[in-house]
């Protein structure tokens, strides 16, 4: 791991180092005050960390300017050296990038256990590891990275500098942009899920449409992204992806969209810009949500949403009409026992007043 | 791509060219109304897509019979030619099927680089491409093609023409039936997963049994199909499987079922025929579905469900009483409100009635 | 399969064969009652199995001391021996072990086929299968196995004993502890999803951290563990983890833990030991739960979780008040209408007791 004095991760990040003689400390990592070992740097973003900022055996700590008064205050004794930035988040961001050891890649070139098609092209800087296949016709941008076990198929264009972990599959007639990352065990342009009932079998219904893929994607593990039926699936340029996450052919997702850990998409879905998808949240088949929609973690939409719009629940509602109704139901038990006291309490009454019987339920 | 007159394509599915003049037209595949370039023919299902229909750049348009009367109405000037149809569907797969480009697959016979035992038989005409593991006695039925990266273990038999996607994993002793289709990166016959807390640490329960997988089953992508503890996990004739689902161990699903995408079937679940699947909806262990048993996408099953029943929620109920208590929910925080009001109503009444204190509660 | 004679596997579980003669009976199997042929063993855990093990053609049955009066009742002429146990389900286990086949391994040694970095050290009787590939100054220590299409990353350190089955990818610098087992198609190492939004895109936070997995951890297929941002992802001993489940980055979770099907714990997330969580339950990243506490299937975290607490639902709840909601909700369309009656009677009341009107919604 690389090696910076204090005082040059606080230049790079415009931080001030407190106090001022703390800066020629070698720094050689980053981690939490917990498990810092002396010559790393760690964090502390808010006061349920002070416990540990002054038990740290760090070397020294990032703070945001905004909590300095209360560890004077609080920590008067603190001689933990700190680095003190206006905002915490950018700055160790930075720092990340600092200390981020190379990904081990393939060198460039193509690995002797490849087996790359004679009519396959590769541009310059292309890395090809071990048992990876590329298929005929398909095409590779500049600086592509294949790691091992990947399989590239048939027609399929990769852009510049994309990079696919091992066991990635992306099958033929696909279309990525620059900048793709896909990580380890993902598959890209399975056949659509589509079937027809033929009176005595499900029949297949042919997906010889492709998945066209922006700029800049990036596509977590074991994730899956099916082929349209015909014409294209596409995620736009920017969008994040992660872990197990279904997009089923013919969705339509826009540019920089969040879609979180286990997400399902059903068929033909169409997601505007900036929308971000909560954990296990689910999508009905042919919805349409609106730029900057947000939907809660393990929500499922069945109906459409609005541009801007924030939902939650099972099914889906207004996030605020979701909150009252849970609310309400928080209540409920109790609600039930007072509507048996308030009947008992009316039937005194309609006894009091001689209601005649028979009244009650026409 | 294939390459047909229109008056070809409409022959295959009985359709009507209009105008007759068209049938000449040479039309070299199929696409959206809004995507389509000059050349390629589409479809147009409804009124929704009217403005598009007459925007379009397609040379022809599939449509319904039952739409023509509309088109003339709304768009009598419409000078696209149109491919005019009893039923859109099949007529659409019809010409999917004559447009599907071939999958590419590996040439008949074994790769260099592929790892296929002595005492393993393989049928005639099965396609074996690079980096596949075939153990030993295993079984090949004619004409069946493993894509770059499959492993199939020890003593597995598969049927006639089967196909296996890039980086597919069948362990050991697991049978499957003709026409059986399994994409890339799913695996069957990994252990099921059972545990005994021995006292001090979960003690792994061997999971000896095997996965039986029948005739013209299809798989989606990284899914999972655990092998029974003993006897057998099964997987019925004709069933269709999704992307991310699990199949957990000993799970026994009946022929010609849907399961859509990241369902759960947990232990022993016993699904009948025909049943249909939502997409994420889960199944507790030890569940029994009847036949022609439907689930609501999302949808949490606890308790055993009748033939042809419908369930929806968490837990799932019968789809009905689902919608009832939904729309009894959505008025929820209202009734709370007005309970509050009636409340008082009725304190009102009884200070009225001069009804004595102390008789509300008991 | 191995063969044993009834009065071993009797001998192997502390069971009496009855009758005695029984004893000298050959073994080659154990089944369901159903499908059980001549010459296996089955099983009869309760009533409900009376009607298959008295059709059945299995060679004996394992049945509990408990069930042995109601058998003698209910089944006077049944002529199947069976072996007597005082538990039924370690006796199954042990027998399980005795029928297990061994499960199907590369031999001893590196295939000529793997391409394993001249840097990497392998300990004694290392098993390493065709088209694995393991990365620079990678440690794998003895009697490890990887099968086919496995990948090891640069700087990884397995234990003693592990075994990665087929197309595991496991990424650079992660830390397996011995006698971990992952199964075939899951993903450990890869980055975690983290971004910031620069006002342009979603800039990438680098996940430089790691992942740390203790002794006996098992993990299922096609399952995701994601790096910590720093630091690690850590998942303490005698962890038992199933397909499919997602565990995001810098999630600590406690020894001896049963994560089932399809769950996902989003960043950050802390569990304490022994904590159970059903198929598809899902947990808010920063979240804690404590020690033997337990998630229902389906539920969806939002808060921390006490030890030993039981929580289910969606939002989760303690148990008791869910069930309890759950309860309400089941009578709350009978509410609604109930609600409306009673209002009806108030509102005659008041017309009887002459209540002026606007009196009602002040």
């Amino acid at each position: 791991m690389a090696e910076f004095t204090l005082g040059k991760l606080a230049e790079a990040v415009g931080g001030v180092v407190q106090p001022e003689s703390a800066a020629t400390t070698p720094i050689r990592g980053i981690n939490t005050l917990g498990e810092a070992e002396p010559g790393q740097v760690s964090v502390c973003g808010d006061k349920s960390y002070f416990a540990a900022l002054s038990s740290t055996r760090a070397a020294a700590a990032f703070v945001p300017r905004k909590l300095t008064g209360a560890i004077a205050t609080t920590l008067p004794a603190l001689a933990l050296p700190l680095v003190v930035v206006d905002e915490l988040d950018p700055a160790i961001n930075r720092v990340l990038q600092l200390f981020a050891p190379p990904i081990p890649r393939p060198p460039v070139g193509v690995d002797a256990f490849a087996r790359v098609d004679a009519t396959a092209e590769l541009a310059d800087g292309c890395r090809v590891g071990p048992f990876v296949t590329v298929g005929a016709r398909a095409k590779l941008g500049a600086r592509c990275v294949l790691h091992p076990g990947v399989v590239v198929g048939e027609d399929t264009v990769l852009g510049d500098d994309c990079e696919l972990f091992a066991n990635v599959v992306v099958r033929e007639r696909c279309l990525l942009g620059k900048r793709v990352v896909i990580h380890a065990g993902s598959v890209v342009g399975s056949d659509g899920f589509g079937y027809r009932w033929d009176g005595r079998s499900h029949a297949k219904v042919p997906q010889i449409g492709t998945v066209v893929i922006g700029d800049d994607v990036e596509i977590g593990s074991c994730a899956c992204v099916d082929r349209a039926k015909y014409s294209r699936t596409v995620i736009g340029p920017g969008t994040k992806i992660d872990n197990l996450v279904q997009i089923a052919h013919n969705v339509r997702i826009g540019a920089h969209c969040i879609i979180t850990g286990q997400v399902g998409l059903a068929g033909s879905v169409e997601v505007g810009n900036g929308v971000v998808f909560g954990g296990q949240s689910a999508v009905r088949d042919h919805i349409k949500l609106g730029d900057g929609a947000m939907v809660a973690a393990c929500s499922a939409v069945a109906e459409d949403v609005d541009a801007n719009a924030v939902v939650s629940g099972l099914p889906a509602l207004p996030h605020r009409q979701s909150l009252r109704e849970q609310g309400a139901l928080r209540r409920l038990p109790e609600l039930v026992t007072q509507m048996r006291k308030l009947q008992e309490e009316v039937n005194r009454l309609k006894a009091a007043a001689s209601v005649k019987p028979g009244d009650d339920h026409d």
